[in-house]
This record gives C-alpha cells, sequence and structure tokens, in this order.
C-alpha cells in the first residue's frame, strides 16, 4: 500500500467509524488549521500534591467533551533554560476543528461542571488560543 | 475492520512507512506520553507584517527537522475572554517522542540554522515544556 492510499485509509477509516484524534501531518492541511486551545493552571496551593491530583482528576473528565479532537494533559518538564516558563502547575492542550467547535466546548455541560467543581483549586489561568496563519 | 484492528492497522503502517505524525488519540497512552514544546514568539517589531511572514517562512523550514512528531504554526486566534493571552507575534507547538528527542532537536542542524537566521526578528520567546504527569 503506497503512501497516499495509506493516508487515505486512515482517513476514510475514521470519517467512516466516527473516530476523533485521527490526524495525520502528511496530510498538513488538516492538522494545521486546527484551532489550538493551551491553558496553563496556576494552583492556589502550589505545593500540595493533592490538589494537583485533583485538577488532573478533573482534567480527564473535561476530556470527554465530544468536540476535542485531540487533547494532551501535562506538568512541566525537567528542561530549565533560560527561556522556559516552569512556573505553572498543570497544562491542559487541546485541539478543536475551528473556533466554532471550541466556543461549543466552552458552553458544554462537561466543561461548566468541571469549573463548578474545581476552579476553587487554581489561582489563575493563562490561556493561549492560536491558529493556523493563513486562515 | 473492528476499532483495535484499525488502531494496530495506522500505527503498524506508521512504523513501516517510518512515517512520522500518525497519532491516534484512541490509543491514549501513545499521545499523552508525547512531549510538548511550545514557543510564543515577541517580535521585535510586532507591528511589521513583513517580520511576521519571514518568522512563518522560518519556522516552515525548522519543521523539516526529523525527530518532531507532530508540528502546529499559529497566530492568535480572534478570541478576547479576560484569561487569554495575545500578545505573542506566533506560537510554535510541536510534539516528541520524550525529552531525548526534544534534545536532539535543539541541536539539530536545521535548527541551529534557524536560530542564525532568523533570531534577530525576535525580541523574546517563552517557552512551555511539559509532559504527562504519570511518567
Amino acid at each position: 500500500m503506497n503512501g497516499i492510499s495509506r493516508r487515505n485509509f486512515v482517513k476514510n477509516s475514521a470519517l467512516a467509524a466516527g473516530t476523533i484524534g485521527v490526524v495525520n501531518i502528511a496530510e498538513a492541511k488538516t492538522f494545521k488549521e486546527l484551532f489550538v486551545h493551551h491553558v496553563y493552571f496556576y494552583l492556589k496551593n502550589p505545593d500540595s500534591e493533592t490538589d494537583k491530583a485533583k485538577l488532573l482528576e478533573g482534567l480527564e473528565k473535561l476530556s470527554k467533551v465530544p468536540t476535542i479532537r485531540m487533547v494532551h494533559i501535562g506538568v512541566p518538564a525537567t528542561t530549565t533554560r533560560s527561556v522556559i516558563v516552569r512556573d505553572y502547575s498543570v497544562s491542559w492542550l487541546c485541539f478543536f476543528d475551528n473556533l466554532d467547535e471550541e466556543e461549543i466546548y466552552q458552553k458544554h455541560p462537561i466543561h461548566l461542571k468541571f469549573v463548578e467543581d474545581y476552579a476553587h483549586l487554581w489561582e489563575k489561568v493563562n490561556v493561549y488560543d492560536s491558529i493556523g496563519p493563513k486562515r
């Protein structure tokens, strides 16, 4: 099976199955056009492993919002060069097909419940939304 | 073809072909364990569309570093809620299999050439490296 056929297989089988999250950057346009939503959480008690674990638990629930195409939940890596920001506690990175889908996520009951149940844990969030430059 | 077979097909065909960038979040572990490297560029001349275009051109070249699994090049979206940071000019988001692969990227000739050719354009970069919390 050559590259193009394989890519089409991946794409078509994903569509056929209604599967989210299959993205092949060989089809650059698809991935490049996604809407990136990256949130950095600053906990009220940044030294509390309990609070961090609770937030991570909440984000696992939040990841069920159906318009999310891909999600990555993280914590600061061990890299320490001077340009690296390490003052946040938890990173929440997700991709949407477009801004409309992100707005659906903002208003989705799962998201509202997440804020209701877990917002007491954080002092602030910094959010970076970005899109491909050629839109 | 059931879900598991399809996922294995995607994974194995990607490995067999040496293709980067095929990631299926149905195999949550795979995606969750990736190393996230997110850079926000602050241009010296943030109002210069020419400088921004040059940087974007440089990032397209940088995206050829072979250890990059996925890459998204972006600019601030139109969202404007109070928590949203919009003061950067360009977002460079990429994924690596692990820290070692990111370190290879840092030292790769394509990366060094990118810095040599384009660093004069930016005033600063803020870099957020994050990894899955259970490593």
